[in-house]
């Protein structure tokens, strides 16, 4: 082991830097980097992930070196800070924070103020002049070690912190009703009470040694690693176990020492809107963690913001003077000083950043930087803006949204014009429109999901615990908090829609229902939130179809000019064509034609169809469908006029169109004129023990040719019919569920034979295409042969991830979740291409199909078709174009973009 | 068009050979072949395969060059045969055969006699001196020419041949039985008549000049390739359409010219034992047409036979002399001459020959010879003998074997300690045992299969037309015709147990009844036929095992010094597993272990584990479960000793272990003491929508891990408890449906986890191995992943041939039989592996397992592990061995050895 663990930062210089991430974590990594840069940085020690490795490597021990470089480091921070760590007259206190590669926010463990006992806390005081400071700091110094390292924090939220307990006692005691309306003897005796019950719960005396203190936090903080929150969080993003934490040990300062001093979080830019202007929040004389929790509501950083906030208030400038006075005005030179530095800051990063400071008698120190978290609309909007001032290009641009998260931008928002009832008004943490039923506990919110509810979690504040609960939510609301809160944090992070701190909530747990204005809301009572506005709604608000314009726009026209996949959508109807040509589809992939045999008037006469004994009654009542298939193919080309449009003949089970319950059965025999036994014995005949692996797609139209007869004519009929409007349709005629050439060498001669039956009858030619989908393990294997007769492939993969893993997608919930448990799949294949299995046969697909064909015309329509990492294997595996639902057509093109500037890194 | 069209043969000498068949068809390569072997063979010439390709691929016209090629062979026949086409006075006549590559008896048309009109009559009469003998030619080529050239023959058997009827009305009015007591002026009287009716069902008279009736006999034979009867057999037989047929024309011989004429066919040994003894039959003044269609009952060739044959009826020696007298008798030097060109011809092809002659006026002529149809039981016994007589050598015997003949040596035969009520005898034309429903027409053995009965298809003869029934019938029956009757070569062939010529039966076919000494037997009453003696019995007679010795154990000896892959069987029962050993299994490719739920008393605790609520309810019931499986295991390994028994955990979805009916779950209800609701709400609970893709395989012991330890635990037990009773033991403890690395891992854990227990506990170590099915398609594409963590593979190519189709057994019934008619699919792919698409896979997941584990054991359990085809594969891949079902093992061993010799030819 000659590897260096630990990495110093402070005094202008720094061991580490940004590029350092996996090896110091972020946190880490930024602190060296802004120690580099000249930017005040407390000084301190990062004890690098390896070790965390190491540590659960070998049985919870650390390498033998560790223990020198911690000394060195820690002399060297008490060389740049004039402090010593452990001395009585003039104490280096320490902070010990967790810090991994990517960002888990209250996910770990962090111990601060360590260093104190009964004879430097003497020395603190000496330091700061305030007796009660030092009191103050040690006995968060206990209470937070006591908690953190020794164990004594309450499994559950059910479950008091013996701490709290203790200081509830002492301001009943003194009658007051703040913690800090106690006095410097009051915080003193709770530091003895505070020993005496650790003694108690532990069987052991509060640790006085700081080296030992030391080793006991950076203990807990690795162990923390493996905490069931941080297992979880990890699971949900995806964060490898195996990555680690590393630690960071910095020299405290302090923004409690008095009204001097003070502690703050900012965004370089608006992380809701992404407009280009600081944006901050402060709480003069307290620790940084008081902001974050969100127990005092902050205060604005610039005086442009604080203004605002006293207009919506309708507060007077006085008013806004003695209550929201902002940093600029507060301290000046202290927020011009924090100026230079987020903009050097920004800069340098070439992004948003997320930045902490404290303030400790007029001196600034920065505590962290990076990058910020954002809604998507401000992502986009930042990185738009970001390239048009010259800081990225536009590719990177490009490159900075992830495509997931414009799925937010283009769901439905409010209708403007909708009656809305708003009974309160938050603050507008995380954008977009959620409606839902109210309940007020995370584990209420994951039960009541679980059984198809749409719900709100509201919460008086949210916290680490509430991470599943929050995750299934369509929107969260809290009566506390700003808009940096865990709350609003982690709900931008979700892209789950949050209005936080909305103090007209008055939340009773106990008896399950809030007071608001009058209103009594119980759970289980509709109520509608924005997030963009911070509104709260009763009951469930009507949504309108999002606007795309704009950054979103101008990102879109930059991914286009990058991407060489087109995207396509998978539309039935005219109007699901129409949406997705003005969210830029470039044609349809996928029209399911059996959703049109559903509808009233049809389904008799499929059912007549279904029920007739030979071929001449099936023909009777092809014909009846006949019309309405061919205006449906009208509509639908037409709609997709200019554009190729993939229609799919005929591929559901015959049964799926014959009723299953006695009631509609009787129903059905009634109106046909047939007996009920009649009908209940085609039921029976067209049963089947695996509907998925039977008698549907093109085994129906080759047992039943007249079925894809009927088809193909209504779709070169309509195709003639628009032909003679002068209007340029491109049909490409799908047929399912092809395993063997033969097969598609069937149908396509039926089509082709079709086709110029009828286009000689309107005297057009039409130009149509006949191809397959690629769905079936078989059609993989043997698609050179296959592409003998056909035009284009299409994937189906759906159907191929069911067939190549063997799973129905109706019944395979039940050992997915097991099998999501315990690891056993790394993603839902279903949500996720499988490119280890599947994959293979999509290549194979791929390369045996232009093998023969190499013009053959390859795209996917499956639901990976709308899947960023699935796109990207799309573009890698050479298709022409991906295919998925309208809403999910600019995530495609943006990920196709992505797909070709990853590819030339 | 430069090939050469038309090869010439006869008079010593030959333009063509064997070799020649594709191009000359069996037939008439064998005559060429005879000739050049200076074998006595009317002179002639074959027109090739070649011109029927370009007859069909040019709209049924012939090349320009064959006009005068034929006209050139005519002239060759004409100067060695000593007569002239069309000649008045000694005028050659000619026949006009088929001959494909392959033998399709009776498939198509024949035209004989040609030549033939009111002048060329005289002629023959002239030469022959025969009245009667010319005009019963020229009426019998009328009448042929009339039927097959000109279409006179009726389509189904319910019409009547037009010319038959004339002939009946013809004999009524002279008031006799049999044709050959018509006169010569009968027979003129006749030809007159024939015309006369061609003229009026077809408006033109009948074709005089002989080169037009060569002509149209050559257009009819050609055209009888595409009949639908040729169509029927090539599909049923696997032969190719565009292969195309050759055509014979020869010299007509007579047979029927007078007493010092004869016909006959024989085989060169018995063609139902193999006996190595000249076997054959042959009439007196007849044409080999007759003795074919077993009309008039022939006359054994040997002196031996015959005496036989008058034992068995009980004639006395005059009898004998008077009724059966042979050919030996008959005619000693002509007898002679045949033995001497029978042996040779057997020695040249080394092979049993079927051959066939014509004596005309004492001269012997052959006209056939060709590979002699055999029973299953003789192919063994002439292929071990001529290894033996040093014919051929061993590996070629081991060839000649077809491995699915096997299949009827395998099943049982009669028990011949039943009680058998013999109500006949007829001649055993196919061997082995069959029960089944009388019924009397081809059509309804087909029907009557189709619902699941199993028939004896009656008729008084059968012919080309009966072909689908006899397909499908257990058994055939006829009242007429001899050992080369249609029904007894056809039998033969598809190995369906014959007895033919069976006096005593007088059939009804209006009726639907047949009267046998007295018993009268209607439609759908249960009969017995053995084929090996000829004996008809009433009702269902029990059948016993067959045993396996001399000449096939020979062969079996032979087939093993080859054959490089193992063969297992799949066994669930130690009663089984001893079959299978007798039959040369070397251990057990699969055993399922869930058959050993359904007991009785096992159910119960299978059920309780069903229903429990929890892991302690199912680890309760799975305890009640351990003992049962311990003793399965116990004497499956035991009574495979010194063998490896591959053992596969849980399988089916567990809802097949509870009732659907709600009688029973009513009944299960009670047994446990729950209520009917309890049982219904766990039924719906556990439904699938598609069983075959739900939660089942690795998924119940992934789920439920607690099976998969109990299962452990009872395997590794048994082998322990057997180890210490000094017994090897080899258990594979197979994982199904593994479509994951992760799937496998998980469960090999715990079987290790709990060998290692176990085998502490019995203080003995195992052999044990784990490993997988592979299934999935996803597991061939990952099996060098999966390799890693398995230490064998079995293709379960049921499952993996459905994922890859995406098939249901179940339920594709439906489209296959469609699929079969329409030819989508050359072979149903359950039936025999397709190559094509799931053998990539097969290949892919060897080669991909041995990437990464060159030692890794694969086998075959799927059903195809009995099928030669699929064995032949299995031996090309590479794998270890195939298993397959007990009475399937000689058929793989004898597959598995001929694999080895196809690949070193």
């Amino acid at each position: 082991m000659t590897a260096k663990l630990v990495y110093f930062f402070g005094g202008g210089k720094a061991e580490g830097g940004s590029e350092m991430r996996n090896l110091l974590g972020g946190k880490g990594a930024d602190l060296a980097e802004m120690s580099n840069l000249g930017i005040p940085v407390p000084a301190g020690f990062s004890i690098s992930t390896e070790v965390c490795k190491i540590y659960f490597d070998h049985d919870r021990h650390y390498p033998q070196e560790l223990d020198q470089e911690v000394r060195n480091a820690v002399s060297q921070v008490e060389e740049i800070m004039g402090a010593k760590f452990g001395d009585v007259s003039n104490p280096l206190l320490l902070s010990v924070r967790s810090g991994a590669r990517v960002s888990m926010p209250g996910m770990m463990d962090t111990v601060l103020n360590l260093g104190l006992n009964e004879e430097t806390v003497q020395g603190l005081i000496e330091q700061s002049g305030n007796e009660r400071f030092g009191w103050d700091s040690y006995r968060r110094f206990v209470q937070m070690y006591g908690d953190v390292v020794l164990g004594l924090r309450p499994e559950s939220k059910e479950e008091e912190d013996p701490f709290e307990v203790i200081i509830e006692e002492a301001k009943e005691a003194r009658g007051v009703k703040l913690d800090t309306e106690l006095t410097a003897e009051d915080l003193k005796d709770l530091v003895v009470r505070f020993k005496q019950t650790i003694k108690d719960k532990k069987g052991m005396d509060f640790p006085t040694d700081p080296w030992a203190q030391l080793w006991g936090a950076i203990d807990a903080v690795f162990g923390s690693w493996m905490n069931q929150r941080a297992v979880t969080y990890r699971r949900l993003h995806g964060i490898p176990g195996d990555w680690g934490t590393a630690i960071n040990v910095q020299a405290m300062v302090f923004g409690n020492m008095g009204d001097d001093c003070a502690t703050g979080v900012a965004f370089t830019r608006d992380p809701a809107t992404g407009e280009n202007e600081f944006f901050g929040e402060f709480l003069i004389n307290a620790q940084g963690e008081d902001v974050v929790a969100g127990i005092r509501t902050p205060l604005e950083i610039t005086r442009k913001r604080s203004m605002e906030l006293a207009k919506q208030r309708g507060s007077s400038e006085e008013e806004r003077r003695d209550n929201y006075l902002s940093l600029e005005e507060h301290m000046p030179e202290i927020y011009e000083e924090l100026e230079g530095i987020y903009k050097k800051l920004e800069h340098h990063y070439r992004d948003m950043q997320d930045i902490e400071f404290t303030i400790q008698r007029k001196k600034l120190w920065m505590l962290q930087t990076r990058r910020g978290k954002r809604t998507a609309e401000a992502a986009v909007r930042i990185a738009v803006a970001m390239a048009e001032e010259g800081l990225i290009d536009k590719n990177e641009a490009v490159m900075r949204i992830m495509p997931e998260e414009l799925d937010r931008l283009l769901h439905p928002q409010f209708d403007p014009k909708a009656e809305k009832n708003v009974i309160a008004k938050g603050l507008p943490a995380s954008p977009g429109g959620a409606s839902g039923r109210v309940v007020f506990h995370a584990e209420d919110a994951e039960e009541w999901v679980e059984r198809g509810e749409k719900v709100i979690l509201v919460r008086i504040e949210t916290s680490p615990e509430d991470i599943g609960g929050m995750h299934v939510a369509e929107g969260i609301l809290t009566s506390r908090g700003g808009m940096t809160s865990h709350a609003a944090v982690v709900a931008r992070g979700m892209g789950t829609c949050c209005v936080a701190g909305c103090g007209a909530l008055n939340i009773n747990y106990s008896s399950k229902e809030m007071h608001i204005d009058g209103y009594v809301l119980k759970e289980g009572d509709h109520i509608s939130l924005n997030g963009s506005t911070g509104e709260v709604m009763t009951g469930q608000v009507p949504t309108v179809e999002p606007e795309l314009t704009g950054n979103f726009g101008r990102l879109m026209e930059w991914a286009d000019e990058v991407r060489k996949l087109g995207v396509r959508t998978n539309a039935d109807t005219p109007k699901d064509a129409e949406v997705a040509r003005q969210f830029g589809a470039e044609g349809i992939g996928l029209t399911r034609t059996e959703h049109m045999f559903f509808e009233a008037d049809r389904i008799k006469a499929m059912r007549e169809m279904i029920l007739a004994s030979d071929e001449a009654g099936r023909r009777g009542a092809l014909e009846k469908l006949f019309p309405y298939q061919k205006d449906d193919f009208y509509g639908i080309l037409k709609a997709m006029r200019d554009l190729p449009v993939t229609i799919r003949t005929l591929d559901p089970p015959l049964h799926e169109f014959l009723p299953h319950e006695e009631s509609q059965q009787q129903e059905m025999a009634d109106e046909m004129g047939i007996s009920l036994e009649d009908v209940k014995q085609k039921v029976v005949q067209l049963h089947e023990f695996n509907p998925m692996l039977g008698h549907r797609g093109c085994r129906l139209g080759i047992v039943y040719p007249e079925i894809t007869e009927m088809q193909a004519r209504a779709i070169i009929a309509a195709a003639c019919e628009l032909t003679k409007e002068g209007i340029n349709v491109y049909p490409e005629i799908m047929v399912p569920l092809i395993g063997t050439r033969e097969e598609l060498a069937h149908q396509r001669e039926i089509v082709d034979r079709v086709a110029e039956k009828v286009q000689e009858e309107y005297g057009v030619r039409v130009n149509y295409m006949v191809g397959t989908m690629i769905e079936i393990p078989r059609a993989s294997l043997i698609a050179d042969k296959i592409a003998e007769v056909a035009d284009f492939f299409s994937f189906g993969t759906n159907d191929l991830t069911q067939l190549t893993y063997g799973y129905s997608r109706d019944d395979a919930g039940k050992f997915l979740a097991a099998y999501d448990e315990m690891k056993i799949l790394p993603e839902d294949p279903f949500q996720v291409l499988d490119q280890e299995g599947v994959g293979q046969l999509v290549l194979m697909g791929v390369e045996k199909g232009r093998s023969t064909r190499p013009d053959l015309k390859i795209g996917i329509c499956g639901e990976h078709g709308g899947e960023p990492k699935s796109v990207e294997f799309c573009h890698r595996v050479g298709m022409n174009y991906v295919s998925c639902s309208p809403y999910r057509v600019p995530i495609a093109r943006l990920a196709a973009a992505q797909a070709v500037l990853r590819r030339s890194q």
